[in-house]
């Protein structure tokens, strides 16, 4: 009945770095051979997925020339049209080469930070080209070792004057993209500007066109500062700012693992899922992870399914848990609802003079049990199937 | 010459609740006997603070009738004026009483949200017949353990009208009340929301008054999430939403320690120092802060010393860096500017055609070394008193 | 077929501090009424509980005289029996009372590490009177905020010191106790000695008789550190060292939360309860954690019944993991043997030349795949009850 | 007066990779040509240093001839001679090579286990050759990224088993080496076993000659977990287990980041100092980090002077702080000894009951101050260079 096949509907997507990932880590070497980009759309295809994401130089080489670099996206575009798949979202790499060591946009260089626009202006024309609806900002290497030689007041507003010039420039361009910005706290930089959805929630509105941007959240990025990665991507659903979402596995606290969907806190990948689903998000469901460094090829791919199935089996326990008479029951008891007071809560002189007035029932109030330990538990029994 | 003497002209706050703490702590009692806040203010003022800082229930216990409620606040106000010290910041404690244990303004229980704003209106009544400026909201109880019970887009909703409620009642009763959010990322709860200064940033720009509103960053509440708190409060500043600040010192990744500040992590404090005092922020120098539990009355108030002497020894180090030729020199270089180029990073069509032309060194911009080390060699030292 | 109902035979024991958890916390009071000893022995004994661990002021108080004492403990005695329950664990309070505020036995000051010796006696002879088989040393306060004052070397003689001073009592007593060491990290203390489970087996090897002490290691603390709890069980186990074991669920890098077993981390908590099943660990599945402060008394047995009932449900899947033909194959393939190679890893001079001389395929070995991703997705299906 | 010069006495030590590491990390690429060994040591010479230290791979390919590598070895024991340089410490690279990406010691592929002691004999015959006196086994890869596919306890049974046949292989050869154990809790590994210098210690005392065998601790992996680095060394000298170390800087719970020694917490770097040159420890002062990657050459060498002469200024504080007659003033006070008292702390069947029948005076220790605050204000006050 339940066979958690994965279909292009569901919009799964995948970085071409993803499970093009070969390996190499701080302390050793590549273990995978190279997969070619053709090859990556070829398998993801037969195994479900929607579509794929990639940076400008996972595809074109950084020193392509133009002819180079456009007999590469030709060949490209057959191959998505030859398997049906979707170029769905394109970003820059700011982070690999050597000179955006200090970072890109934030760069103490001002050399580096013009070159970053040049090199952004390009990669958003290949994803205009090629069709893709968002354009991801994850700054990488914006940020410091130590504070001593970089202001970051400073460093914002030089942030906010490069994310404006490309905003012009998408605008001018007539591109339909959207902006989406990701969020990290550190590594590779010993702390990166702007480390939270939140932040970025709070830069979006500063810049020049907030409309057009929202946040790409990624589960790991959240964890690795130990915050709860659901209540991050509520505040950017409730703002309507949810452009795209990477999704992964992380243990909190720890470098960044990019572990396979579902392979930590499996309670809180089923809220996630739940509240994506709920909340109709329509946008697509990105996996930025990649697979164990001691896994071949095959592993690779047992991966990417991995990620799939997962999402769609707690998709499926999201279904359950709405049908759930007895987990249902509580949540109506505990959200019970007080018309009357209720109308109360909107300001007027009147209402407030009401409400100063009032004599609530305190010691009601604080014998009150919220049933929430009953509620976890059967949520619990539910994700492990005996509910 | 240095005398580090603390002064009110420096603007030192303290809140009764942190000289006034009495160490309990989940593993034990008691330590302390009470102080009484009279005694507190009487004795802060010798030591040079500029004023104190109180929740509701720090200075009229939660049962005082009107009556008893009025010669306390009549006699602390009288204390205020004969020890020569300010009132500065209100808060309303909305995590002590049992009620609030599912929280406050996002309590799933519609009486004890109703109560809340009951609550609030009269501690800023309180807050404003002292002449406070700003008024803090700390929502330590609004989150969850699981996410099962509670839906954190509409427990954000409630935040937000409950909040907006408030704003209403200051501008009605023309209080010249500021509103400052303080987040934290959990403890008590096991998520609290809006975790971060960036996520109160966001919040901010949703309410009905935005400019009345801004944040308290923690140095603690930042640090248990691992996060820079340097960086945090630089957005702040850069968005002028800087209304109050809570200086101490906590280890990354840790319950919530609220040290002395600077007793953990001097090179940060340090930063955050000089970030305060060269951006012109004016507002108090607030420590939320308490003495080691090991502490009897007298450890407290050396407590209480230790915090206003680091900070001024900081800022002494904070001058002593803009003065020192080495390090000064090291940034002039490293922020060499090209005014040229720069004008080219402004948007037009004309500049993007010449970015996008334009042939940058690309090698140079590689091989480039950035002088961090040295930099932040300097400065170790310049801490260290050996320059 | 599987009801998941406790049993006594599941050797399920609590604490009377767990379920009799008040729920006051570092910001709040308590939100629930005490529940007696008495009853608590009677509800877990209906609840199809084993037993139940005390420290010596949790059914004592600190200042009973002798006849309140004998009297306190002949009821407590007679419930235990006439509900079947046993009286397993016992521990002394070191940590509550406002004396022990620098550690019990390494607090600085001489009187206070001898009076520890004088209430771990009392303790002692009381948990030795009830019959129990285990007592535990959970040094909460054994630790510093500053290393100004406290020589960690000095402390861990004094601590050694105190520690064998029982040894040599218990056995002068003749009590059949084995003693079980609990290591945490931190909290309440900025930094507590002997901070995990490796750091106390390497100090039980310094004690007089280290074949009467172990450990006693508890998920949240070890969890706390971000350390892999597991990894620090098979350790003791390896030693034979487990001698007690704390269940419960804990967020990664946190304060310390004492959540329902398996309400975080469900897989982490798999493998913990398939390693204690296997490994033939015959002690008490022993749960030190507490309700939600959200909750009422109902609550509070709503999660200990889920904290057993999810032991449960988790050794079922343990089962069925070896039991699952597709799992057990990629087991053998990957644990393959090669008998021949294996006996040249014993040391001896010949087999040192040969492994020596021999010729390895490395390339092989490179790109060998071990097939995690897949072990583990099955897993993670089998968790979720999809196998 | 103090002019901080490192000079061979202080016996700084270097690995060839700290100021050879050419700044790749998991998202970028090289940033720094490669510097000769030979070269490395011709410039540590100058800048003061005692020695370097090299893995096998670090001096000689891993695809060298024999020839190839007698003559590398030769021309580098005449730098060294050539440099006044001393080699101190061996160790194997275990991590890079694909072929480990399960383990060496621990890998589940027993080709791999047995190809560890082939190269393992080797690199130990460089060390010995060269003249090491110790020999450091660091378990990079020793781990899990799950615990579905191989047994923790198994594993802790194949690295003793493959320690212990190199413990004989030393014996038999009639090398003067002592090993040294380098724990890490995680990265490049999801967990590594292991993880703390406790649990190393425990391990050791397991091995076949726990005489010969000690810890090589590392900040920042202790760090990385959160734990005082302090406390975990002082736990090894107190055991005279502490054969070497690796110092660094790093931010707790965060990637690992081997930052310059004292970049990050200046007071923990202190307290280290103090405890290393107080206790006698005679081994190298090792520096396991590596210059930001924002840096050219100038600026490794920048890194390396700076970790020289920060432990050397707080080397001369420590002495300062012996000095400082209000400090040591307190701590006399706080650790005033009560002779009589203590004599009964070791047990008899006398002193249990005299201890047992004691009156203590409880309310005096309830009351009783520490001053820790007072101290660690000094001892930051010592450290600012304010007294």
């Amino acid at each position: 009945m339940n066979d958690y096949t994965p279909k292009p509907e569901h919009k799964f997507t995948f970085g071409l770095w993803t499970v093009g990932n070969r390996g190499r880590d701080p302390f050793g070497d590549f273990v995978r051979p190279p997969v070619t980009p053709i090859q990556i759309v070829k398998k993801l295809s037969s195994l479900g997925a929607y579509g794929v994401n990639l940076h400008d130089n996972d595809l074109v080489p950084i020193d392509a020339s133009p002819s180079e670099r456009d007999s590469i996206v030709k060949e490209f575009k057959q191959a998505l049209s030859d398997y049906n798949m979707h170029f769905v979202m394109g970003t820059t790499n700011l982070f690999f080469d050597p000179l955006f060591k200090d970072g890109a946009f934030t760069s103490n260089h001002p050399q580096v930070r013009a070159f970053t626009l040049q090199k952004c202006m390009q990669a958003i024309d290949l994803a205009a080209e090629m069709g893709a609806e968002t354009y991801v900002f994850w700054g990488g290497r914006e940020g410091t070792e130590t504070d001593a030689g970089k202001d970051p007041i400073e460093a914002l507003k030089w942030f906010r004057d490069g994310i404006n010039f490309l905003i012009h420039y998408v605008k001018d361009q007539g591109y339909p993209l959207k902006f989406a910005f990701e969020p990290k706290p550190n590594e590779p930089r010993g702390d990166i500007y702007l480390p939270t959805v939140g932040s970025m929630l709070a830069f979006i509105e500063t810049l020049d066109d907030p409309a057009m941007c929202g946040v790409n959240p990624e589960v790991a990025h959240e964890n690795m500062a130990g915050l709860n990665f659901v209540h991050a991507v509520a505040q950017a659903i409730e703002r309507g700012k949810l452009f795209h979402i990477d999704l992964n596995g992380q243990k909190f606290s720890r470098y960044d693992q990019d572990f396979r969907f579902g392979a930590e806190d499996i309670k809180g990948a089923f809220f996630l899922v739940k509240m994506l689903e709920e909340s109709g998000y329509g946008g697509p469901r990105h996996f930025d992870a990649h697979a164990y460094r001691t896994e071949d090829e095959e592993g690779v791919w047992e991966f990417a399914k991995g990620c799939m199935r997962t999402y769609l089996i707690l998709r499926e326990k999201a279904n359950r848990f709405h049908q759930d008479e007895e987990i249902q029951g509580i949540l109506e008891q505990i959200h019970a609802w007080d018309t009357d007071l209720q109308a109360r809560t909107s300001y007027s002189k009147e209402n407030a003079d009401w409400l100063r007035a009032h004599a609530f029932d305190l010691d009601a109030l604080r014998n009150y049990g919220y049933q929430y330990e009953k509620l976890d538990q059967l949520t619990t029994e539910l994700l492990l199937g005996i509910r």
